[in-house]
């Protein structure tokens, strides 16, 4: 029951009429009996500076999920950083510190390794290629690179965001092989980290003929569930990996985040 | 259940906390099966203009209630104005139009005479007395002149608001015996329309000697219900009629208000 007391969360996105994490964090709030509600901020990209001002001087307003397009952008807006979000160069959630500011972290790597786990996939000495080189892709290298795989292959379309992810991981993991390369064949687990299969008209993202039976193929796009290259590589005989478990995968750790900035009230009458 | 395509809505004032209109208003969103949710934004008096602003941007930011301190100088920040809201010199509820722009209304008048008459109570033929010549008072003033009063009494602390409503209303209801006044003695019906009740040491607007039997004393102030003022003149043989009522009266006309702004849907599987 949403009240005057009631703190207030986002979903900063644009568009974000598909995101389905409002659903998700309300029904964790709603059973951790927590006077708070999130809801959708549909901010284009220009925007974000200007809302998030606006936003930080909202009394009751104490953080939010941010979504495509604005990851990136939103790095340069919070006045604290993780380590990971600062390796990532993408925040996906910010809280609220102090009067009119505010912090942030990345939890998509997280997520998609907690993911990975919950469906029975580990990433330790496994031969592992990630396609894309975005704030998706570089938060997930970040969070598998931590989990010792034998190999992490880079592939992306654009040559310098490659390069840029390729030497923080370099940087940050001087023992791990990280290599740029250009075909999907040869690994165990293989992820599509870019964009593409979100859209109808979209290309596949890389080759399935390269994937053979026993390769896991792993994706972030959450809608439709299952994206055509899943499709295809399935048809192969490959394991397939929804992009919705990165999202799951993610929500108690978001849920902590935010209970740890401190500012939310147990409702009366029930316990958190 | 909130979802990324739910309208926002939002209930704008400084302090919030003891704000009960979204529960009222989005019982009623629900009760008609509508994809749009209300929620809180505590926004300090000098950010309103920068907060409007950014919330203009969001795309799926539909309107808000505006309450104290915002009412008045919330004016100047529509584009488009209703003549009560002109005449009352302040708006208490926006919606957008257009791309980045609000339309503003005034419903606290039309809400306080719906209030009064659910409760049984008639406006027209009674001599009635105003105490105050703020939002709420100029609101109320507006839509009890337009019900034929016998007379209609201004009283108030500062001469300048005073004198400024009294000309308003003159201009605006020529036929009307509209005066400036000192006393609540001699009127049928009473109206406390002061801030004055919401604290506990505010003295009383008032001096309750001069109301007696038979006498209507109705109130703004929603909380404590039952204000120290209508507690004295009840003891005294007066009826009463708590600020709640005014609340009450308009959910309707705010809901259609935002309704007829035409941008909430229903949704599925629901009717209107
Ligand atoms: N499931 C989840 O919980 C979750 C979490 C986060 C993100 N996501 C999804 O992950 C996707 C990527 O998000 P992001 O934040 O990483 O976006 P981003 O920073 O914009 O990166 C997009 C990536 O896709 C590539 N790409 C886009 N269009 C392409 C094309 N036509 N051909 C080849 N490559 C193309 C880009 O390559 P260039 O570098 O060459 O531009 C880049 O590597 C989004 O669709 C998002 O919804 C899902
Ligand atoms: N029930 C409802 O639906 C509803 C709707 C709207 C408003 N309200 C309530 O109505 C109240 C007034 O709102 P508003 O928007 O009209 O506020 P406002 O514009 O600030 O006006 C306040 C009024 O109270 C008077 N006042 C304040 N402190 C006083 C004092 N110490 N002594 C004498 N007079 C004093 C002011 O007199 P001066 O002109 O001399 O400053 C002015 O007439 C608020 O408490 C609000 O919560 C209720």
């Amino acid at each position: 029951m949403i009240g005057g007391a009631t703190k207030l969360f986002g979903l900063v996105g644009h568009p974000v009429a598909h995101a389905r994490t409002p659903q998700a964090m309300n029904a964790l709030f709603e059973r951790n009996g927590l006077d708070a509600v999130m809801v959708p901020f549909d901010v284009p990209g220009t925007d974000l500076a200007r809302c998030l001002a606006s936003l930080s001087r909202v009394g009751n307003f104490q953080g939010m999920v941010v979504t495509v397009p604005h990851k990136m952008s939103a790095i340069a807006l919070c006045r604290d950083l993780t380590p990971r979000a600062r390796l990532a160069g993408a925040v996906n959630v910010m809280r609220r510190v102090g009067e009119d500011a505010f912090a942030g972290d990345m939890l998509d790597g997280e997520g998609f390794v907690v993911g990975l786990a919950a469906a029975g996939h580990s990433v330790a000495g496994r031969r592992i290629c990630i396609v894309g080189a975005g704030g998706a892709a570089s938060a997930i290298a970040v969070a598998l690179a931590e989990r010792q795989p034998a190999k992490l292959t880079l592939i992306n379309r654009s040559r310098e965001r490659l390069l840029a992810l390729h030497e923080r991981l370099r940087l940050r993991f001087p023992d791990l092989e990280v290599v740029i390369g250009e075909h999907v064949g040869g690994h165990d687990l293989v992820v599509n980290a870019t964009s593409l299969g979100l859209r109808e008209d979209d290309p596949l993202p890389f080759d399935p003929e390269q994937i053979g039976p026993g390769v896991l193929v792993a994706e972030v796009i959450m809608t439709p569930e299952i994206t055509p290259i899943l499709h295809a590589v399935a048809r192969r005989g490959a394991a397939i990996h929804a992009g919705r478990a990165m999202l799951d995968g993610q929500l108690d750790a978001i849920f902590r985040y935010f209970s740890e900035g401190g500012r939310i009230a147990v409702r009366r009458g029930r316990e958190a």
